[in-house]
């Protein structure tokens, strides 16, 4: 049976497998990332591709990361957390490594991984968002990935949905990441915490959690606060699924897709986020009584997507 | 060679044409479309059919309708501007005909008759954009014509761009057609010269041209007044092209295409149209000092995209 | 015990009365409105007074009107709905009757009544806000009229809610009564019942009460729906309401009210209008938490405050 | 002559001096702000006062602070930026100095010394806007400072012009003052610099002068190089300028004032700042074509305002 090795680039860590043709991940290693020191990263990579190939017969090695990924698979344009600038990621690790390499966005790769042995593995057209610190997202359509002319198609976090809304991360304004992302509802809380009255509710739960100080409260202690039932924690929840689901509306207009798999550490708080998600998504859509509807469900992989995912790309 | 007969229903007429494979029309003929009589409309198109099929050795027919095509490209799910739903065109024609029929939105056969003979016909990924009565759009991605799950993807007219904007025609708001269609130019236009302070310069021109009446001001007349260089005019066509640029550069984020086509009738006012929403979409692309940029074309096959790429499209 | 006349001028109707000390209407009459006939409407409002004179012994006369009225409380600048454009209004009637006249905006002359007779009368600083067709606003501040440097102050309806919003009926674009009037209220309950997926529920017992025709739903109809619990009406009403009340918010910063008053016939609805209103209003106010809040009270004096307050404005 | 003693507490520094009835400064003194701490301020305020009276002959001091001070200006009830929280200053330095004191908020006493001494003694109805870290605001109707009923009216930084918008200091989202402040001018300036797509030009002039940091950009550079014509830098004053005159368009609406006084240190601009806030006035005014328009004035009295201001009203 064919083996893969997928390696999923992250901010913290670097989580790598083998991967087989049914998508199971036979064995796994990681490492910790080595912060902002390019080279250190490609080498920590090496290494954990290595190490699995030592016992595994290995055919290809798929590597995700975060960042702007050329056409090629080959190259990392850009990738701001990882400190990589036009980086030929494939052929050093080919290199180092003596395998197969390529290279693919970390999102495609968690969309590629719920498509083929997930959340989405019965349909053909599908649209991953996963809200985590930012909103990442990523689409297969007739069934095949796609990744646009140069590489970077599915940076669905940066629709503009509000004009002259609120910065995002990327230097403009109004995009969906500033709205519905984990920093958002971060930033939200820790708003109303410090007395912003645009919220309703009392912060006096989230405080608590926070010990006291509105710059301690954390986005899954807003999740566990809203699967308590505190109605500010309910509502902070709600407004992110209510600029998710609109944004959704949209998105159905552009890819008509089956199934939209939500995931990110923010989708833990399940039917919190998806009941208002779905119900704005509903109100968005052009023409929706005459039309099916797609469905929404949550990512099923959770953080093994990403190697799965890297894994199995890289055999297509 | 193999001959297809290309049939383009629009609100007003019914044009029909032989194509080759070089997307040559080889012979035309025409119908005013009857007036929201369903039955009509559908006997009008085999009608033209049978005109053009009686002359020529005709392999298979595709008909371009506005409205929702099902995934099968046989049936009108829903065509409120021809009082169609859920009809099995595809089977009438064929029946009446003796033809294999497909049926397709007329957005998408016009993509991909700019993409196979036209504007686009040196990319693999492309976005057309229609700026008419309303904002139609279609994509071809990876080369194919992109249909979506439920055969209605690309209706790029409906991403909302404004929160709580103005009224769209398919009863939501803040659709990008409200704010970037012929009909919203005119609208602005009107209350332009109707004593809206909401726009800068005088109506005067306008007016002149409509005979004094606001309520007479239409499309071409702007795009006449701006050629003129009438600062309101050049204005109206300008905040219109700022609106349908930041959407493109959100389209970037989603779809990075190699090209945009834009066509329609608004679109003959060129780069009164086309300079301001290139300007406006490179100030809404994330990451846009790190990437190749998406080129503007305007289309270039006018009112016989929509044969040709119907025919052709029911070879594919 | 001084009595003076009020004459309120309507769309419809001229309603007079003859006003005493305590602002008890002691004799009315009224006549329907010449339909934009102005030498017409003129001669009405003097026919009324007239009549009202013969009968009384008046001392003044207040003529409350919609429109731009001047600094000098004499002309009519401009007011659309009466056909009137710099109308000397004032001498007219005075010339025409023997009385000294006063004219006022009528939104002003409401204000008034409700500020010394009615919703406001134990406080210096109040601001009204009519709900009606369109949403009229007026201010006393400091116990005083405020009129502005030319008379046209408290247009609050045309607050800028939303930028590039929906259009108003006064050529600008996101004013607060193209979202928060009783024709918002209207076109969004007609959209609802054409089948716009925009809002929750069912248009089922508004296109009952309308005999099925979308078209036929009017305001007092929503007023009613939602006064039964239809969740479709409620919906509505509190979407009008929250905007109101965000735009409230923003008054709170401006003008430090102790009171607001809102009247006109969507304030018919009661709670059902003023508890969103209410709410979003409490989470707009900048420092809410360190200051007294204004109150927000329904007016109680109905259709008779533009009478009274026009006649009791006169004698000041 | 009478004379009075004005103390303008600021972030930074505590300005006093004696102002005569024609509004000159005869003497002055100064103290730095002792940083947050709230006694201390208190002292200095005490400090400048004894300095200044023991040389002249006062009859009564003015203090003007920012912050929410009460209708009985005796009390600041909310000073952030100066620790004050329900603090009885008036009674404290009244104790302390024996002379009789009023507290009065600082954009009050700037708008009183503008309308008694500066840009608007010529008329009844002002509006001042200060552009400087944050968007203060002030009004004088009918000749009297407007403090509404419970001393904290003329917030007009905190007027909402984007739904969900950016957010501000206040904790709210969307107020002007995210919009149309010095912050917010150099948040637009640091993101421009730090390769945000959103703004056209580019940072050269802006980097170098802050020596190539884009965290070193300050308010002064701005201007600085707006001044020199550097694109970016005029774009980033002229989108300020479009907010303010938006908001300013919605002032007219709800004031009819006959004059805006623009000050605060952005005001330096002048034009640059001016002539796109009064092109944006124009173009948001209702029935703008019917009416008289209210005109834009650079404040005269620059960095003097607060101090003959406080001084000023204290007499009132």
């Amino acid at each position: 049976m064919s083996l893969s090795v997928g390696v999923d680039v992250g901010g913290t860590k670097i989580a790598a497998g083998v991967v087989d043709e049914k998508g199971a991940i036979i064995a796994r290693t990681r490492r910790d990332t080595p912060s902002k020191d390019a080279p250190a990263i490609v080498e920590a990579i090496v290494s954990v591709t290595r190490e699995l190939a030592a016992e595994h017969d290995v055919e290809i090695v798929g590597v995700g990361s975060a960042g702007f990924i050329d056409a090629g698979r080959s190259r990392v344009m850009f990738a701001p957390n990882l400190a990589w600038r036009d980086l030929p990621l494939r052929d050093q690790v080919a290199a180092a490594t003596g395998l197969p390499v390529v290279v693919e966005n970390d999102a495609n790769a968690a969309a590629w991984a719920e498509f083929r042995f997930g959340a989405a593995e019965d349909v053909n057209d599908m649209v991953l968002l996963t809200i985590g610190t930012g909103v990442g997202g990523a689409v297969v359509l007739d069934g095949a990935m796609y990744r646009g002319a140069n590489g970077i198609a599915g940076e669905l976090g940066h629709l503009r949905i509000v004009p002259d809304g609120q910065y995002c991360g990327c230097g403009l304004r109004g995009c969906l990441e500033a709205y519905a992302s984990g920093s958002a509802l971060v930033r939200n809380a820790r708003a109303a915490a410090s007395g912003s009255a645009a919220f309703p509710g009392s912060p006096a739960m989230l405080l608590d959690m926070a010990g006291g100080r509105a710059e301690g409260i954390t986005g899954p202690m807003v999740t566990e606060a809203a699967q308590k039932g505190d109605p500010l924690a309910v509502h902070l929840m709600a407004e992110l699924g209510g600029w998710l689901g609109a944004a959704m509306g949209s998105l159905v207009s552009v890819f008509d897709p089956a199934v939209f798999v939500i995931g990110g550490g923010v989708a833990d708080a399940g039917p919190l986020l998806l009941d208002p998600a779905e119900d704005a998504m509903r109100r968005s859509i052009t023409g929706g009584t005459h039309r099916p509807h797609a469905t929404v469900r949550l990512a099923t992989l959770g953080n093994d997507a990403g190697i799965v995912g890297a894994a199995d790309l890289a055999r297509t």
